[in-house]
């Protein structure tokens, strides 16, 4: 299920706004378009938002009107710049931004239409990756899952926040195809419910036993043993290994130490910003507050009652057991398995 | 702002489910209305069930046709089983009912009609002691809140949960009252939003600051300092102080221990279970579906998904900092102050 396709110039969208009640492709053909729709969270998802970035960049490629090479190059860095600011959390979202601006300086010396060439290619590339990526994750994580196991996520690390199979449910998938009796708990996920609406949606459509349960029922179910371990995306992970994604995942991770229960986050290399040393380091987002007061258009909280609507959290990395990435599964102490995963992609002088 | 009236026969309850969006007062002039009351929820929070139950017994005694005395006691105990049937978790129901029955024995020796007063009395009392207890709870309770607070609470354990002032509520109410500059972090309190709902509506009501957050928002507040203690009510104790109460209760006192946050029980010395060593013997209520696929009417889970809706957890009594009760406020070992509060209640051979 891919939450995205670009193809003959426009970028269609899965609406996951609307999702499961409605399908809706959302159609851009213009990168202010694809920008309103990652900050609208029609699609959401850190790698996901990170292949619409890059395929956004190169709609606006094609807005450029110059013919002047100097300043295409200048505008495509605008373009990008103002892809990037739409949402600061995800780090995916500059990574892919980045890597089709230096795709594009790279060919800064051959023909508009070349360079136009390249950055396509490149977006194709990093969106191909990343199924490459989530299917080896998937083949990775299983490994760590027994068959009996009850696995409890939040939000949606799914096809759907991806661009395609999944991170944390690529594993699900994994394990489940590898003849894996499990079973999910999907954490509902206030106050956008991606877990009640996407990841329920996802296993329902694939045969995977789910259930669903409101985020306050994790402790729980980890205290009276229903749960065997917890696996999750994740919207950027610093050098220590401390991981920001989605408001909740801090609870849940304190919950599963204290109960003895592994505690996996599931990303791609592409999610590990290099550049910070710390998780208090990441910028959080705070959003809307008719996220919270309203669900599904109907008001909730008394009008006149003010809320509070932080996006994410920072888990520190002592209650982290593993991160399970494309490139391999980093264990504690992660400064240095973080450390040399950076010098076998970066060289030792990065 | 009394969720709860007994006059002229009837039981008024302010519909709970309806409110904050209307203020609708449900009348049962029969004890089966009132067991259906409390089975629904119009009326909820531990001791406002408890007192709800005493005057449902008193509305039963008067549908009793028998002239019979010992047959009426007979059928004074089976209305009380059925009232007590409606919800398991929440000792003070149980409580309530057992009083009114007690004294229905003390008094079998007098005529039906004396039985019914002294009844309707005891009710009375139950009613007016909760009053007077929730304001002693909150002046012990205030004592330890600082100007500058800000007191993370879950559900609602409020006027609306008790017979009026609240208990966790009540202490916010005393410290406000007392000039001190606090400010409450409501969680919404998924599947029923009793925090969104009732919680913020109460305080907004009283000009008390309040920011609503999503229940898994907790652990982000708390570990970024922007709480300094939490206070919740309880549904039953146990005697070694395992507290039961609304689900998500765990999760915020383990995120507060983690955090170095106080965490405080308030509850009246009727929710104590002394009959119970500890949690695991609180039989932990599990409510239907729908509570947490839909919500206001608009179903959020797709349809042909399973879910689980356990209505309470237990938080040992390793996480609570201090119980607040209308008899002094008890500390670790609570094995031996709730012991010693026992000696006090029922002499030392109880």
């Amino acid at each position: 299920m891919r939450p995205l396709y670009f193809e003959n110039g426009v970028l269609r969208l899965i609406d996951q706004t609307r999702l499961p009640e409605e399908t809706i492709w959302h159609e851009c053909s213009a990168y202010e378009q694809v920008a309103k729709a990652i900050k609208d969270m029609i699609i959401r998802g850190a790698p996901a938002i990170g292949a619409a970035a890059a395929y956004g960049i190169v709609l606006g490629m094609g807005e450029v009107k110059t013919k002047d090479r100097t300043l295409f190059v200048e505008e495509v860095k605008r373009i990008a710049e103002e892809i990037k600011s739409t949402r600061p959390t995800a780090v995916n979202l500059f990574w892919a931004a980045d890597r089709i601006v230096n795709k594009v300086i790279e060919n800064s010396g051959k023909s508009i239409e070349e360079m136009m060439e390249a950055a396509l290619a490149e977006a194709r590339q990093i969106d191909e990756e990343d199924v490459t990526g989530n299917r080896k994750i998937g083949e990775l994580g299983s490994e760590l899952i027994r068959s009996g196991d009850t696995i409890l996520t939040h939000c949606n690390a799914g096809s759907l926040a991806t661009c395609d199979y999944g991170t944390a449910l690529g594993i699900v998938r994994a394990a489940h195809d590898a003849g894996k009796q499990i079973r999910v708990f999907a954490c509902e996920t206030r106050p956008y419910l991606q877990g009640a609406r996407l990841t329920a949606y996802e296993l329902k459509e694939d045969g995977i036993p789910v259930n669903v349960i409101c985020d306050n029922m994790a402790g729980y179910f980890m205290y009276t043993r229903q749960v065997n371990c917890c696996i999750v995306g994740a919207d950027r992970i610093a050098s220590n290994g401390d991981t920001a994604n989605k408001i909740g995942t801090y609870g849940i991770a304190v919950l599963a130490k204290e109960n003895n229960i592994p505690f996996y986050i599931a990303a791609p290399v592409s999610t590990i910003d290099f550049r910070i040393s710390c998780g208090t380091q990441i910028p959080i987002e705070e959003r809307d507050a008719r996220e919270v007061t309203h669900i599904r258009g109907f008001r909730i909280v008394p009008d006149g009652v003010n809320v509070r609507n932080p996006a994410f959290d920072v888990t520190p990395n002592r209650y982290i057991t593993a991160i399970i990435t494309d490139m391999g599964i980093l264990y504690p102490p992660f400064s240095e398995s973080i450390g040399r995963l950076k010098e076998r992609l970066h060289g030792g002088g990065a």
